[in-house]
């Protein structure tokens, strides 16, 4: 539980071990009732994924109940954001799936680890990275059914379930148009900062940002202006946050952010940095933008040579300028929202540490 | 709406039309919510799937309504079955991913359009399949995400909803193990028939029939001894109605069944089947099963000697004896079970359908 400190600021350093608690003693539930001992390997890759992240969502749910008046037991709400962790997770696995990712979070994706267990059983090597695939579409499936499983156990009142199903189910379909619609985006260099803004709206502001902090208000009994000012901050905040994490992609060190670096450049993801770049880029910068982003297999020099082309057009300076002002832009909707003081300050916290963060 | 007939017989011929309504009403309300026109061909893929089927977990859904003693209106329950329906919708889109199927109920499968989609809009040759495949996971996702929107919009009172949350809960996790169990055995000839008969009862019996017709005596209110009866029905008819299927797979017509015949063996699917073949094979037609099962390229003379063998093992003939063994024993149930004797009658319809049919 989430305890108010003797300032009256409510200490969201408990949110992680809280829903840490729920989503293993979830899962030690579904493990002891799964279908047998074949079911072993996607457990392992779930847990492994959980184990690690930031835990944002349950942490803006968290703060969002906060913000609209909750005070005192906030299990139902740890309930809540825990589902939203485990919906979390389910995109992951099957973004890791779509990208053909290795690594996440600094570890071994899930159909990779999937595709490591079936060989240890004794498949087949030849299969292994297509069954690898296979199995971790069918563990984003189950997740994502269990995400729904742990909302229904999170003993809320039928009222409030009925109150907060609507934004979960928008929340939901939001981020996979979200998906879409950079899946569509992909390998195809613009420089159309706006469709670019468009994607980031769809599947990181809204779904990571707003969402959450609106579904843990509404779970508080929140006011229509309350909400209002949610989404006011969570706007803004998740572009900047979405923002980070592209500069992170291409300039972060692996260390801390726990992903090979350039992995959006190999892919071609039409990100606001590449679509600024090219806006910027004289006729042979964007030649060079054309002939190497979007390859798979691009070697480190050649990864080195766009990035030197996203500074020098000035695009990432640009980018840390979007993520300042969107940060001042949330920050000011504070100033005047109609939230408790100490729900403010906890926003405000979040919105520091999510556009200056490192990983 | 599922009107008694002037016999007192309800009448499920008005359940496809019915739950095509609702379908259809309920993606004309997406579509017109959708975040852009980019999401067209998410849209025709979804829609182009919907068409076909055979509404056969619907019309289980509602014939359990009537065995829970429902009647008169029950438009709630067909919004139920018009979820089953979508959900089921998910689980073929993803099915045929993981397959790489081309074709499904006669058409090209969905990420088979979304793929056809993408090229027509300008998009690159090398990457149309990875695309599809992509493009086709978030449809599943989005399909799943919807059948619970579907369900929350059914107009249920909060308390039948929360009544039906824990079956359909444990329905969907069960799929996801069958499938699993499907693709751990995939790949691996073996003569364990009761493995065999363990994925079809999570993959089939469970999820086809027996949750479907649970779902609809809950709605209905149903004592425990109805709902005990309806799975005694649904087990023995549900493991019938996939052997059906692992039959028409290799021995149906494709004109008749919309799939190419032999997916099964150039899948290498653990059918019962299969494993009864390889129980009663000799040490030379085991070795030819060996060589030949699980060659995605099989060629249509050697598709012929393994349908030979699973002739001459007599495989073949055990499997049409255990449907019809087990069509008995699901008719003996409903002999003495404790149902109105109109619902009974359409339970016997959809059994003697169910394992006797050509598609």
């Amino acid at each position: 539980m989430t305890h108010a400190s003797a300032a009256g600021t409510p200490d969201l350093s408990a949110v992680r071990p809280g829903v840490n608690a729920l989503l293993n003693a979830f899962l030690d539930r579904k493990a002891q009732a799964a279908a047998g001992p074949e079911m072993t390997p996607l457990f392992t890759a779930l847990r492994r994924l959980l184990d690690s992240g930031k835990r944002l969502r349950p942490q803006l749910c968290v703060a969002g109940w906060h913000a609209g008046g909750g005070c005192g037991d906030n299990s139902a709400t740890l309930h809540v954001a825990a589902a939203l962790e485990l919906f979390q997770a389910f995109a992951l696995i099957h973004d890791d799936v779509m990208d053909a990712s290795d690594r996440r979070r600094g570890r071994p994706t899930a159909h990779r680890v999937l595709a490591a267990a079936y060989l240890t059983a004794g498949g087949r090597r030849s299969r292994a990275e297509s069954h690898g695939v296979s199995a971790a579409i069918l563990l984003g499936d189950l997740t994502l059914v269990w995400s729904d499983d742990l909302l229904h156990n999170a003993r809320l009142d039928a009222e409030t379930l009925i109150c907060i199903q609507p934004l979960l189910d928008t929340m939901r379909g939001e981020l996979v148009y979200g998906q879409y619609l950079d899946l569509l985006s992909t390998d195809r260099l613009s420089d159309d900062v706006e469709a670019a803004l468009r994607v980031v709206r769809y599947k990181t502001a809204k779904y990571t940002v707003e969402w959450p902090l609106r579904i843990g208000a509404v779970l508080a009994g929140a006011s229509p202006d309350v909400l209002d000012a949610c989404s006011a901050f969570a706007l803004p905040l998740g572009e900047a946050f979405q923002l980070r994490d592209d500069l992170l992609g291409v300039f972060g060190d692996p260390a801390e952010t726990g992903k090979p670096v350039g992995d959006d450049i190999r892919e071609g993801k039409a990100t606001v940095l590449m679509a600024l770049a090219m806006r910027g880029a004289s006729a042979a910068e964007q030649q060079l933008l054309r002939t190497l982003v979007g390859h798979p297999d691009l070697a480190e020099g050649n990864l080195l040579r766009v990035r030197c082309v996203l500074e020098e057009t000035g695009a990432r300076q640009q980018v840390e300028k979007m993520i300042s002002d969107r940060r001042d832009t949330a920050l000011a909707v504070l100033d005047r929202a109609p939230l408790p003081a100490a729900a403010a300050g906890v926003l405000r916290e979040i919105a520091e540490r999510a556009t200056a963060r490192q990983s």
